[in-house]
């Protein structure tokens, strides 16, 4: 008899200083992402570290494995409420290991986030992201989860690359 | 003969720590201002005061007065580079004297704004607003200066509380 496949455990917790060099070499190797976008990813992921949630960047990791001392990471997700509002949270970074793309971990990732913005209140999720073309796998990810295009504004990011504000009531 | 009223000198320079105080003063005075809207606009003040252009947030008040002794501040206006774009900037603050409003100092201060955007090689200006009553005024101010409404974002600061973006190519 065939030992049945063990669905590896997946958790998603609060991001600790530990793992920040795994998910350096993680952002490292996400194809669209600049140098410049993974030195703000990892300013955000400091700021978490050094001061929690005061910081407002909430930063959770995502990891896998049975084996309790060969855990990896797969993901994060950092998010926080927008200044000046009530009840409005903004998602400031996901990302997900490239060679376990399409698996739904990015979806479980956005699903966490969401849940815990309800807990803290939050009723609106707001995600920008570019027009252009090397994004439109993110733009597909995001309409997946159900966020609908709120606004488009022009050549944001510079000529020819707009910004694209999707959004999504909890 | 009467002598030929004298037209009050009016500069704008960088803040100095030397005027934050007259500049809370100032904007607790700005009747749409809450708390917590003069506290952020204090806490990017204080960024700039402790490290300068490498804040991002650019600071500059105006100020009134013949006599050097006497001089007051009339306003500011705050403003930097939008992280991850190529010559975006957003405009932070902007605070007149709420006893001098409608003279054109607002006015004058977003073009000076402009000007130094430009000089630093910036192409587009975002100014954020609320849909509230109470930002007619503002709104009416910003399109007086040619900024255009760029997008819409349906309850973004609450509920019954829309975000209002503005741009202007420079």
């Amino acid at each position: 008899m065939q030992a049945a496949p063990v669905k590896a455990t997946e958790t998603i917790r609060p991001m600790v200083a530990a793992d920040r060099e795994p998910l350096r070499v993680l952002l490292e190797a996400v194809s669209n992402f600049t140098r410049e976008e993974v030195e703000t990813a990892l300013e955000l992921v400091d700021e978490w570290l050094k001061t929690g949630e005061k910081s407002g960047y909430l930063t959770y990791v995502q990891e896998q494995g049975d084996d309790p001392a060969a855990r990896r990471i797969t993901g994060y997700v950092c998010f926080g409420e927008t200044p000046l509002t009530v009840g409005t949270f903004d998602l400031y970074w996901v990302a997900v290991d490239s060679a376990l793309r399409s698996r739904g971990h990015g979806q479980a990732l956005l699903k966490f986030a969401e849940a815990e913005i309800k807990n803290r209140g939050g009723r609106l999720f707001m995600i920008e992201t570019s027009s252009q073309p090397t994004y439109a796998g993110t733009v597909a990810f995001y309409e997946k989860a159900g966020y609908k295009l709120a606004a488009r504004i022009q050549e944001f990011y510079n000529e020819r690359d707009d910004k694209l504000i999707f959004s999504k009531k909890l």
